[in-house]
């Protein structure tokens, strides 16, 4: 029998989500759950939302809650890693703290400032958890959905032999998102996807064996790509690919838009956007709470996640082919050896085994290669304790550099620095 | 409708077995094959085969025969080969003369001088088949099985666009080995190998999920590893991992055994193998003739070979695990990049995507090294037209060089250059 | 007896300088010296100047001009190229059309847009040389001053296995402003430099076998680093490494300064300086000329290039370091392999050996690989005949990127492409 | 002042061959001379031998003579290390019992068994000194001369940040030989070589920069190349380039000489010849002590050594070019990275830096790569105190693999192991 650890199981919607998926397949119905959360109202959701899944699911697994991390890890053969360092306050800062230098995020929290400053402060959590592991379940493998999903899973890489990767819905949903516009069915359309996370490209599109790239670019001259997608669509227009992740994501991880007098407007972004999904999700665990304490039921659906998928396969040895976010060894050859990237990894009973992509486009490499660099930088501050390259980190962001000057980008970020401090790296230069 | 195909299909019963696999799939039967072969009476009993094969199981396909090879590759999606150029009376000299100086070869088709004069005479039919492929059918993919595999698909590599995967089953027949002398059920078994063909290596072996070596350990000390794998189990013992393909071929590639007294005996090594084989070969190929002349029946079972596998999963997106022998594109880092290694491929729509090994154990590479050595310096003199490679590929193969002194070596070599003549590349140095 | 060639030698004043550098070393005094203009003025006035050089430094080399190139470098062993595609009118293009879009430039030839379209008219020049060379000199090294440097030699290594070595006197230059701004004598001074050229790192900076650098970030701190050098002491401040070339040069790589109110005024930044380098460079030829026509004698001092140096070295073996633009075989880990990078290169009978740096600072190798990616675009847009690429590689420019939309950019490239359609590559797509 | 620190000065004669290389340079007469041997009676004689050779060139350092090794190399910015672990009785074992089992060996002190087993006993007294080194002089460079060569660099790279670089005459004294033997003057002759130490190969060879190999062709071919040289002129004449060392080392590198009946004589080889040379060495030292006690004097001549040399470049700045062996930081493209090669560096006021090769002629890397292959399994069992690599090292060397089976192997090896015992590392498998 296996057990999955959950951390940061307050997140109680997505356990839900995850836990349905897991439990949906026979093979791992007879499993031991176990359930991490530092906020005991929200682990004890968690805890009432396992029960009701597994029962509605007519599955047995164990469920177990600890308060204690460390006894919740002790002998996990899979960790999944859900935390969020600092909550809404943090996420707060992150926004707010910009916008007085003027600049305007949507998201803020996989590249740019508002990432830099997430991975900070998750990044001395992260090491604790790989000691953790390392100590009480050194063969688990950790399943990171935290973001920002790059800088953790580097850091991770770069500081324990705990294998890790990061798991993100974006390729997937992406060329959902392709495939209507296309007008094809999803289930006929087969796909290359690689890059870093949330700035991956897909390389290939293909409707029943037919490059279905034509079908895509006639939707954008008829002007049939939504509105609320327009950035991806001048992306695409221009460099000759789709890119993962939203619109509202991309928008924030270049210079091309938000600087630009009227983009905004024209592009329809939705500036400060995660603020309100930050609020909507603090709305959403109260919803949850109340329905489980009323004994109301919910829906169960498997998820586009690909936890269960990887679970299943290295449990039965069925082989899968999932995206995920991991070293690059060589796996594409323009994009820095040693950094995180997501690439297509097959999963049987040998494991997670990334397959080489090869070279990308040189414009697409081209694009990513400047959040590596501000990964890296982060990474190495945080690894380092080398303060200087947080400023670093956040001059080398391109929508930073577009708004605002050096002496600016340095004051923002020493009022960064001073209200997250609590929960930063110690400095050692 | 695809199009598959058979470069040497008067390799009758192989061309058998491939159909039958193919054909056994529902959503392969309706495809083109076409058959060619430089020997009309071998060619026109491929033919009878064929129809044989699909009418046995009530496949459609449409069949096609053709002296002309570029006419049978015309538009063709998938290229099998399996030609053998020269024929007995090449095999015998690679036998006949190296033996004059003292050299005992068991088999000669993979590495060493066997190796060597085999690839020299193939490598131009390659070249060959490579021009025509480019000029008729572009987006083929080849499905190599002929022999040396590694010298073969190295200089393909070199020389084409057109992508190449070398077939052979000796991982499936090893692990199927081992996990007999281990007495566990081969179903039950995981396993991953990788090196070279013909010495890879079994670098995990798990029944259930836990490590099976030992169960294989307990068998070589209790001497249940059967006599005529002892080649095999003395490599076990020193290195501590199984070796793929078989102790007949294994011991001619190394210094280990022939050379030392009394170790053919020990050893039970069966020298001049090969010969033998060869000549059932041509005795099999005349009674199956006559078997089809008179309208008998063959017995149809699935074989071990991999081409119907990777055709379905190609054609169908079912993912699937497959050994190929690809290009080290930093696949495994301690053996060189560019040559031919042997590690597991993902197949699905996405086409055939090695995954990556990472590092061999030390002593492990150490024994590949050598080969891959020795067929760099075949592939350039092929390729090159670089004569004086010829020698150095033959003085640097562990087994020659312990047999005989350099003097000999180069009078050996003069010797199978002038008895090959007519086949070999036209020398530029 | 060796043959130098010049092409582009109407570039009379470095011509001289080259000229006056080679012949005062006694042992290379006895040269062929072979001089190359397309325009007949210009190459005469070389001509003139070439014997009044060799006359006063009592050196008596044989002369040659031709107006024919391939005459010029027939048998050369060293070939220095000086070319100017387009002159005068052309780099007025690649101002005055980025002007109307907003962008402000101040030198505009080795990166950003002016130095992409220069590239893109040079490359196809390039390429006739190299075939030249390859026909009538193939043994000869090319010794490349034209800009932009990384652009022209990453071409050159991708057509031709003729040597080429990139040279600048930058490395030098600013390691004296260092040592003036830090007090301390040029010859007690060592240092390493590496990165591409024009945005190479001082990474150690040495006084008497101390570092130095602490000097210089007093002479920050004390304001004593003169104002038109202001843009390179701020990126000091910000980076911790001096930048090579200088302010005028550095204003224009990147989003910080130019785009940003008030800060081409508080930093000094000459927009349109090579406007009127470029004009005085047009007058000072005439007036030369006219000095010559008259018999008046010149100043020769020894200059800061390389050239002279490196065929001392050549011919004599005499062992010495020189900065070149060479390709990045592995030299610097930290920038992709392959590309165009400056480095300390030693020059002896072996030949020009670049040395291996390892990996720069990140902080260093981040400001450095967006403009490779602009190279690698351009590059890739003249030898593939990629039209696209040209417009990737504009947008993908830090400072256009910060001062224009994507739309605007495709507007701006259009009018340029047009403007200069005459010197352009065909493009194929 | 800057000091040097000797390490084994005991071995008198070579410690006054360096000084009195180093003293002959005015800029380095002024520095500190500190003595380290762990016996008494030598590390008197070498003080004597030291003060001799200063007065005899009219210097004046300080010099100073330890028992204590790390007193002597307090605060040292060179550190020459030329200790023998185990002395003359280890080396005699190192002949005796492979002798046992039929090897025959020449030299032993680098590659094969008794360099396997001389890295043994050396590494943990190389990993105490960099401890030391660590502590005491953190920012000195080991220049190292003890055998075998490889071996013990490549521990030093794996296990400290302490620079190294490993020092040998062997490159100059071929170059010597080869123009003796080409009939030209030396200091005429100019030549490139790489490799690894002791099977480095001369890939360029000039003559007033005209190709001198075909001089050498002749000297071969009409027998000019002395007797005593028999086995690197054979090499020569197979594979195209000449060998570093000397014919009595090469006979052991390769199953190629040795192992064939009548080699031995036909090509001079000298079995046990560095017994008789360590014998030498002892009657030597007594000789030498006894002379220095009846106050005599000695001849001192520049030696080949590159110590002096490059102390006087890292402290004066004047380039040069030595031949060092240090860490394959891809400078030799076809022997794997991180592995010890012997290369030209480039030595100045910079420090010792490597210039790259690229790759070597196929035939020759291949030559390389079985020592390489038994060098990391040496190496690796003793940083990783893998005993079975032990085994694995000695079965892979081509001369031992064809002189005895494996069994044979693994018994002799048991036989060292246990002889050897008290000076190996610790086993942990």
């Amino acid at each position: 029998m296996f057990k999955i650890t959950f951390i940061g199981a307050g997140s109680v919607v997505f356990t839900k989500n995850l836990l349905g998926d897991i439990l949906s397949f026979p093979e791992l119905q007879d499993c031991l759950i176990s359930l991490h959360d530092i906020d005991p109202v929200r682990l004890e959701t968690a805890e009432r939302m396992a029960r009701w899944t597994a029962q509605a699911l007519g599955a047995s697994p164990t469920i177990e809650a600890h308060l204690d991390r460390r006894r919740a890890l002790e002998g996990a053969g899979y960790v999944v890693n859900m935390i969020q360092v600092g909550g809404h306050p943090a996420t707060l800062l992150d926004f707010d703290i910009p916008r007085k230098y003027g600049l305007k995020q949507t998201i803020a929290d996989s590249h740019g400032v508002g990432g830099v400053f997430r991975a900070l402060r998750t990044i001395p959590v992260m090491l604790d958890i790989a000691r953790d592991m390392e100590a009480v379940c050194p063969e688990a493998i950790l399943l990171n959905y935290t973001n920002p999903m790059s800088m953790l899973c580097w850091a991770w890489f770069a500081s324990t032999r705990i294998p890790v990767v990061g798991l993100c819905h974006s390729v997937e949903s992406t060329t959902r998102d392709m495939a209507r516009y296309a007008g094809v069915p999803y289930d006929e359309v087969t796909y290359l996807g690689a890059g870093i996370n949330h700035v991956a490209w897909i390389l290939r599109f293909e409707h029943n064996g037919q490059d279905a790239y034509p079908l895509l670019r006639r939707a954008l001259e008829e002007g049939r790509i939504p509105k609320h997608d327009a950035v991806r669509a001048e992306l695409f227009r221009r460099l000759g690919y789709y890119v993962t992740e939203s619109s509202e994501h991309n928008a924030e991880y270049n210079a091309h838009f938000i600087p630009h007098a009227g983009l905004i407007e024209k592009f329809n972004i939705p500036i400060d956007e995660y603020i309100r999904r930050s609020e909507d999700n603090l709305k959403e665990f109260e919803a949850t709470r109340a329905k489980l304490l009323r004994g109301e039921s919910f829906e169960i659906t498997r998820s586009a996640e690909y936890a269960s998928l990887i679970i299943h396969s290295l449990e039965t040895g069925q082989p899968r082919v999932i995206y995920g976010n991991v070293r690059n060894d060589h796996l594409i050859d323009n994009l820095p050896d040693g950094c995180c990237v997501e690439a297509p990894c097959l999963v049987d009973r040998n494991g997670l085994q990334p397959t080489r992509v090869g070279p990308l486009p040189p414009q697409l490499a081209a694009m990513d290669r400047p959040h590596i660099a501000v990964q890296e930088l982060a990474v190495r501050a945080a690894l380092e304790g080398k303060r200087e390259h947080v400023y670093h980190a956040v001059m080398l962001d391109p929508l930073v550099a577009a708004v605002m000057p050096l002496d600016k980008i340095w004051a923002m970020t020493d009022e960064l620095l001073a209200a997250h401090q609590a929960a930063l790296p110690e400095w050692r230069s």
